[in-house]
């Protein structure tokens, strides 16, 4: 079989927490939490199938989800978004993303990524028979040039891809990169994917912004989130896409056959938590400050320096003092013989810069982020 | 937006399953069960989710839920699979379709579907830049001339998709089938995905055949099924694909960024089931074949006549001695007026026949289907 994605290995996440299993090391490495989820869900979830709703969902996600969504989208951004027509309800952002990209994308067409970055875009991509033109991004703050993105553009570029708050990095947009984006989105006439799935993560008194808050940039994005990473159950697969009308009307197209629907009793389940649990969501970027603070305070004696985090529950930490091992050398290293699991910063890029730099997910309880502070300050 | 397909509309399951709520009609449309499923299955469930297994399963499926699968093939069709090798769990079994499509299918390639036929495959196809090549089959028995096929394959025929059981129609390959399907791959080199997501659902004593029992035929083969059917919760989404390791890896590949893993605490659940009531799976084909006996029994006296069914949880209902109307307008007029639904034929069609033939499901409780052929009955 003559091979579609002839790069592409297993996944960077796998291989790690595979290789931490194995070892029995702490894993921060692909980020999901270690402590449980909130009863309510739970309990919601074992009700709803209990009842009997354990059929097919409407393909766009149920109605009382949507409209959650829809709420919510109004409470955090003062948007009006359109259950009916602008909401799709997806298993896991991954499948959000892969749909976007595809219902978009056409061969010979270019699609501008940020790297470091998540690496579900580029296959995405490629399998339209497309381009990802990768501009890469430098520590410490890893923010974006708008001018050099202008640069990078040319008459086939038609989608643009980004993430805040930034997987890896932390790194969270301000207002003014939201206002360069949209500029270059409308004056070029592309498309816009926002992954938002650290939405609610933005720390230190931050505004909480999003495509949603920019209504021209908005018209043409397909905004991207999970209830994975905000509620705690990464398992669940259950994310979302928001879209205009139009742009939904095509990502439904290719929804309805790619997975046409998703777990249904969990569907209820989240509906009734965002309904009765509003504040979970508002607090989530305390909560996780908290833990990037105690985690941050517990490495402030080791070897590793610390970049600076503005949001999503992952830590960057440069380890030059302590090696000079390349990053996935030093993450295997990490885990075998000092049993805390890590993931290298290089296998985001296209072109690594050669820097010493891993990331630590820290989405983890006190005692794991303690016990895991204890073996990285003895190195 | 340039449409990527054009020609796709609303799925039919999704507009009659709307019509039917609309109009308050008994739903015998969208292929799905109206009882419950297993309180076993629904109190596993919970029980997982609330001992905290809500986080990503790993990407092929969690290794127990792999190694039960490979346990009921070789129950079934006395056939060794590796778990780990060659078993992927799915968000469903539309996933799984549509990942073996993308994966084995080029632009320019062309697929050889037979009509009537799942109306998932051919967008799948298309996105790929391949065409379907549709070989229509004839009521009554909706056998496939095989003969016709071989005449059908081309240089660029890349893939040939099969459906036993049959949905819409019923009907079930005999070993003759599978022989000479096994005969055309092997001889033309190509590949082929055999949708067995109603594997257990085969009556009158027939053997249970499957591309697992032609060894040279598997090793070409992505064999799908689905828990979704088997377990009478379709809304749960878990499917898998079976596949020899190299076909799998190109599989995985996909599946990693397609939807990466899928509903943890089901995986477990189901995989609990298969290991504590093997029977139910055994039993299926007796449950269902009662089933279609007692509609087919109170149907007797209607004026629909129906078709043979050697498997699934369908029947194909031939109604020219009513009306004349279109299937589509038929199935409109018979859910609004007659209050029972069901799904026309024609839109499983390439090029429809001229016939005047709807599609009923039977998976339904005993007093749902006594009070849609009392409707039926009626007319
Ligand atoms: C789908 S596994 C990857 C989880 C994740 O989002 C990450 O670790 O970056
Ligand atoms: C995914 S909805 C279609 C359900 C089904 O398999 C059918 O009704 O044929």
């Amino acid at each position: 079989l003559h091979s579609k994605l002839p790069k592409v290995g297993t996944t960077i996440f796998s291989q790690i927490s595979q290789l931490a299993a194995r070892h029995q090391a702490i894993n921060l490495s692909q980020g999901f939490p270690d402590f449980p989820a909130d009863a309510l869900l739970l309990d919601k979830l074992a009700e709803y199938s209990r009842q009997g709703l354990n059929q097919y969902a409407p393909m766009p996600g149920i109605a009382e989800l949507r409209e959650q969504i829809a709420m919510l989208i109004q409470r955090c951004y003062q948007r009006d978004v359109s259950a009916e027509l602008d909401v799709t309800v997806t298993s896991g952002a991954t499948e959000a993303l892969f749909v976007a990209i595809s219902a978009v994308v056409q061969a010979g067409d270019e699609v501008i990524v940020f790297d470091p970055a998540y690496d579900s875009y580029e296959p995405a991509i490629n399998l339209c028979g497309a381009t990802a033109v990768h501009i890469a991004l430098q520590a410490p703050g890893y923010r974006i040039d708008w001018q050099q993105v202008a640069k990078s553009i040319t008459a086939r570029t038609k989608l643009i891809i980004v993430n805040s708050p930034h997987n890896p990095t932390g790194m969270v947009f301000s207002q003014a990169d939201w206002l360069a984006l949209q500029q270059l989105v409308l004056q070029h006439n592309l498309y816009c994917i926002s992954d938002e799935v650290y939405e609610h993560m933005v720390f230190d008194g931050a505004a909480q912004l999003s495509a949603h808050c920019l209504p021209e940039l908005a018209q043409r994005s397909f905004i991207v989130s999970s209830f994975g990473k905000t509620f705690h159950v990464t398992g669940w697969k259950l994310g979302y896409c928001v879209a205009p009308a139009a742009l939904t009307a095509e990502f439904r197209k290719l929804h309805q056959y790619v997975t046409f629907s998703s777990f249904t009793p969990a569907q209820y389940a989240v509906a009734a938590m965002l309904k009765q649990r509003p504040q979970q969501v508002v607090g989530l970027g305390a909560f996780y400050q908290r833990k990037r603070d105690s985690f941050a305070g517990l490495l402030q004696h080791s070897r590793f320096k610390l970049l600076p985090c503005q949001g999503t529950y992952f830590l960057l930490a440069d380890y030059s003092a302590i090696s000079d091992m390349d990053d996935v050398q030093f993450c295997q290293w990490l885990t075998t013989e000092h049993k805390v699991a890590a993931i290298p910063l290089s296998v985001f890029y296209q072109s690594p810069p050669n820097a010493r730099i891993i990331r630590f997910c820290f989405a983890k309880q006190d005692s794991t982020l303690q016990a895991a502070a204890e073996l990285l300050c003895q190195i």
